[in-house]
C-alpha cells in the first residue's frame, strides 16, 4: 500500500490496486478478442475515436501504448506522442493547429500521449501561471473536446497516476534495470509533483464532462493499469457501437425569435458610389500604401486571415484581385472554397480551414469561408439545425484562437441588392469569358433571398466579435466596394503595426526572426 | 532592339518582340474565352496541369502570375511562389519533398514560380558548383518531370528572359515608379547574370524534352510576354484535351526474359531457426542495443525509413512490434499501408509515401510500402504493365533521394513457404483475436504463389541498389526472423553512426541541433 488515503481526486488512484498474473491473463484473453472485434466494427462506423493518455507516469504511458498496439489492430491506430517538441511550422500557427492537423478520420483511432493536457500543465509549471491563466487554457481544451464530441468523436481520456513515492522508486529502478526506457524529462514530474498536482486536479475537474470523462487509473501495478484502460476502451466502444450516434442535444431553451423585421443588412447604404477618376486615384494610392504596410508587417512576422463572403456576383473575385496585386505574391494565398475532399469530409467541418492556416509572415484570403456552415449549409439544409446553431460558437472560438496567436481575422460581407444582382447576371451572360460563372442554380438561389438575408443577419450579429468584427461593404458600386475593402485592410495592418507588432521585445517577432535566420543559413 | 543577335539558346528571346496595344487587346479577348473554357473542361479531365514560370525577369514572373489569375479561374489554380525560403520541416526532409507536397490533384492547375529550376541555379551560384554537380541536380529534375509526365501531368515550362541591359533598366525604373514591386533579391539575377547564363542554358537544354518542353519567352514587352505564355497554355491544353491521354510508350526493346527458373527467393535458407531460450537472450540483448543506438542516432539527427514486405502471415506485424518496443515511441511511426484516399488517388502513386516521410530525428516503419506497385498491383492487374515496369526506376530514384538526404532506407522481405503459410492461416482461424486477420481473399491469393514469386524476384533484383539493398529474411521460424531483422537494423544504425553520422562538423547535424534548440526556446 503506497500511501495513506488523502484528499484529492487522484486519491482514488493511490489505493494500491493490483492484479495477479493468472487473473490478468485470464481476463485479458477475452478482452483482446473483444477489443479487436469492436475496433473492426468501428472501422465502418461514422465516428472516430480519440484516446488520450497522460499522467505523471510517463514510462507507464509508453508501456501502455505498446500494450494497446499489441492488443488492437495497429493499422487503424494513429499514434502521436506529443510532449512539447513542436516544429517551426507548428509554433508559427495558433496553438491548437498542432492537434487539428492530427485529427483521425472517422473509422480510425487516434492515440495521443501527452498532448494538450501535458502542454497545459507543463506550460503552467514553466511560466508559473496562476489559476486564472490556467483557466484560460482549460477553456480552450474544454471547447476543443466539446466540439469533437458534438461532431460524434468518441473521446476517451486516461490519467495514469503514481503516488510520488512509487514514482520515485519506479524511475530509479527503471533507470537501473534498462536505462533506455527512461528519459531525463520523465523526472520532471517528480520535481514539480506537488505544484503540478494542484493544476492537474483543476484540469481534471474542469474537463471531466459526461461525454468526455476522465478515467483516473492507478499505475502502480502495470497489469491493473493496462487492464483498467483496455476495459474502459472496450466498454466505451461497445456502448457507442450499440447505441449508435448520440442523439442530438435538444435545446431546452428556445432560440430567440426576432420581434421586428429589421436586419443588419438594411443599414448598409447601397447608394454609396465613387467616380471613376476618384477611384483610379484612390486605388493607386491605397495599393501603394498597402504594399508598403504589408512589407513592413511581414518583416515583423505578421500573419492574417481574410474571409470574403457576399451575394453571388457581389464582386468578391474582383475585389480580391485588387488586394493581391498590392501584396507580395509569395506570402499570400487565395483559397477558393470548393467541395470538400473525402479526407475533409471524414473530419469536423472546421478541419479543412484549420489545415489552411498560414504561418507567421503569410496571409490566406478565403473566397467564401467557414461561414458556409451558417449560410448555404443552413439555408439549403446541408447541415442539421443543431449543427449550424452550434457553429456560431465554434466559429467564435476558432477565430479567437487565431487572434490570440496574433493573427488578425478580417471578415467582409459584400452587399448588393437583388436588382443589381440580376443586372450582373445578365451582363455575365453576354460576356463570353464570364459565362462560365453563371449557372441555373444562380437564378434559382435568387428565390431564397429572404432566407439568406436572415442567415446573413444571424451570422453577422452572432459572430461580430470585438476581436474579429464584420465589415459590411456596400457593393452595388464595385469601385466603392473595392476602395472600402482596401482601406479597411490598410487600417487593420496599421493597427497591428502600432499595437501588437510594435514592441521591440515582442517574443513572437523574435521567434519569427530567428526562424527566418535559420532558413537562410 | 535591345542587343545584337548572339550565340545561345536565349538569343531567341532577345529579338525585341513586342505587340501593339490594339492588337494585344484584340487577340487577348478571344484567348481569355478560350482559356477559361479549356480550364473549365480540364476540371473533369484525368490529368493535372503544372505551369512552371521562372526566369531572370522576376518582376515579370509576378506580373504574369497576376495576369493569369485574372484571365483564368483562380479557384482551380494553386499558386506556389518558391524562391528558396524553406521551412524547417522542408529542410529536414529530402529535397523534392517540398515539391511533392505541393503537387496539384488531377483536374487542377498548379502554378509554380521559381521552384526547382530557381533552386538549382541559385544553389549552384551560391555554392560555386561545377557542371558535374549541377548535372547531378539536373538529373533529379529530369527524373521528376518525366515521372509527372508519365503519370499524365501536363507540364508547361516558361523561361522569361530579359537581355541584361533591359533587365537593369527595368529594375531601376520599377524601383523608382512603384517601389513595392521590386525586391532586393530581384537584383541578384543581374549581378550573377553572365555566370548564371551558362547554367541556365545547360538546364534548359538538358530538361527540354518533347513532353515537357521549355517555352523561352522574351519579357521585354509585357504584352508580348503575357500573350506568348497565355497562348502556349491554351494551345497545350487544347491539344491535350482533344487528343486525350498520351498513348503509353510502347517499349521498343523487349523486357529481358528469364532463361532458367532460378529465383532469388530460392536462395533463402528456410530451415534457419532459433531455440526459444537463445531467442529470449538475443532478443533482450538486441533490444537493449537498439535502444541505445537509436537514442544516440536520434540525438545526431538520424532519420530513416523501413519497408516491410513479405507473404501474408509471414510475421511482419510481430516483427515490427519487437522493433518498436526498443525504439523511442515519440520518434517512430508505424504506417500500415491501406487503400489510398481520394486526395491520394488524385496524384502520382508515390505521393502518398512522400507525404509520410519523417523529419530529421524520426523514423517511419511501413507495413507494406510503395513496393505494392510491383507486387499486388502487378499481379492483380491494378497497375498497367507500363506503369509497374517503370516503377522500378521511379522507386530507385525515390530511394536515392532519401539516401542523399542522409535517410537510410531499410527494406525487408519476410520469406516463408506455402506450407508454413497454410499452417499459420489455420492457426489464425483458431485463435479468436487473430480471426479478423483472415479473409477468403487470403486463401485465393495462395493460388497465385508462382506469379508473386516472380514479382518478388523482379522487385528484389531490380531495386537491390547499393544504397538501399534488400534484406531477405528466412521467416519460417518467427524467432529467427525477428532476431535477423533486429540485428540488421542495429548494424545499419551503427554504420550510420560510424559513417555519415560521425563527423563533428556535419552540416546536417548542426542544422538539426539548431532546430531542436529553437523548439526548446
Amino acid at each position: 500500500m503506497p500511501t495513506a488515503y488523502r484528499a484529492g481526486l487522484l486519491a482514488e488512484a493511490e489505493l494500491g490496486h493490483s492484479i495477479e498474473k493468472d487473473e490478468y491473463e485470464k481476463r485479458l484473453d477475452g478482452l483482446r478478442v473483444e477489443l479487436l472485434n469492436l475496433q473492426y466494427d468501428s472501422r465502418s462506423a461514422d465516428f472516430s475515436t480519440m484516446i488520450l493518455v497522460v499522467g505523471d507516469d510517463r514510462p507507464g504511458c509508453i508501456d501502455l501504448l505498446h500494450a494497446l498496439h499489441e492488443w488492437m489492430d495497429a493499422r487503424y491506430i494513429e499514434t502521436h506522442v506529443l510532449y512539447g517538441q513542436w516544429s517551426e511550422e507548428e509554433i508559427e500557427r495558433p496553438v491548437f493547429w498542432r492537434y487539428w492537423r492530427r485529427l483521425p478520420p472517422r473509422g480510425r483511432t487516434g492515440l495521443f500521449l501527452g498532448a494538450w493536457p501535458f502542454q497545459l500543465i507543463d506550460g503552467a509549471l514553466d511560466k508559473k501561471l496562476g489559476t486564472l491563466e490556467l483557466d484560460a487554457g482549460i477553456d480552450h481544451v474544454e471547447h476543443f473536446e466539446r466540439l469533437l464530441v458534438q461532431d460524434g468523436t468518441l473521446v476517451l481520456k486516461f490519467w495514469l497516476h503514481l503516488p510520488p513515492a512509487v514514482l520515485k522508486k519506479r524511475l530509479k529502478k527503471a533507470k537501473k534495470k534498462s536505462e533506455w526506457r527512461v528519459e531525463e524529462s520523465d523526472w520532471r514530474g517528480l520535481d514539480d509533483y506537488e505544484e503540478g498536482l494542484q493544476m492537474v486536479e483543476r484540469l481534471l475537474r474542469r474537463t471531466n464532462t459526461p461525454n468526455s470523462p476522465w478515467t483516473i487509473v492507478e499505475s502502480t501495478d502495470h497489469r491493473y493499469r493496462n487492464l483498467a484502460v483496455a476495459q474502459q476502451i472496450s466498454h466505451a466502444l461497445r456502448l457507442r457501437l450499440e447505441s449508435g450516434a448520440p442523439a442530438p442535444e435538444a435545446p431546452t431553451v428556445a432560440a430567440p425569435e426576432p420581434i421586428d423585421e429589421q436586419l443588419v443588412l438594411d443599414r448598409v447604404d447601397l447608394g454609396a458610389s465613387l467616380e471613376p477618376k476618384h477611384y483610379d486615384q484612390q486605388l493607386d494610392s491605397l495599393q501603394g500604401r498597402l504594399a508598403e504596410l504589408s512589407r513592413k508587417a511581414i518583416d515583423r512576422g505578421f500573419s492574417c486571415v481574410m474571409a470574403f463572403e457576399g451575394w453571388d456576383a457581389a464582386g468578391k473575385g474582383g475585389t480580391i484581385r485588387r488586394l493581391t496585386r498590392a501584396l507580395p505574391a509569395q506570402n499570400v494565398r487565395v483559397m477558393r472554397v470548393a467541395a470538400p475532399t473525402d479526407e475533409e469530409k471524414a473530419r469536423h467541418y472546421l478541419w479543412r480551414f484549420w489545415r489552411q492556416l498560414p504561418r507567421d509572415g503569410n496571409a490566406v484570403i478565403f473566397d467564401r469561408s467557414w461561414y458556409g456552415r451558417v449560410l448555404v449549409e443552413r439555408v439549403e439544409g446541408f447541415a442539421k439545425e443543431e449543427e449550424w446553431r452550434r457553429a456560431y460558437e465554434e466559429i467564435n472560438e476558432f477565430e479567437s484562437q487565431l487572434c490570440e496567436h496574433g493573427m488578425p481575422v478580417l471578415k467582409f460581407w459584400l452587399h448588393i441588392d437583388p436588382d443589381e444582382q440580376l443586372r450582373r447576371f445578365e451582363a455575365r451572360a453576354k460576356t463570353p469569358y464570364k459565362k462560365y460563372k453563371l449557372t441555373e442554380e444562380d437564378f434559382r438561389n435568387r428565390e431564397k433571398w429572404p432566407d439568406y438575408s436572415q442567415a446573413v443577419h444571424d451570422m453577422v450579429t452572432r459572430t461580430n466579435t470585438s476581436y474579429a468584427p464584420w465589415k459590411l461593404i456596400a457593393a452595388n458600386d464595385k469601385r466603392h466596394a473595392r476602395i472600402e475593402v482596401l482601406r479597411t485592410v490598410c487600417e487593420r495592418i496599421e493597427a497591428w503595426l502600432d499595437g501588437p507588432g510594435s514592441g521591440k521585445s515582442r517574443k513572437k517577432r523574435k521567434k519569427h526572426k530567428k526562424g527566418r535566420k535559420r532558413q537562410q543559413d
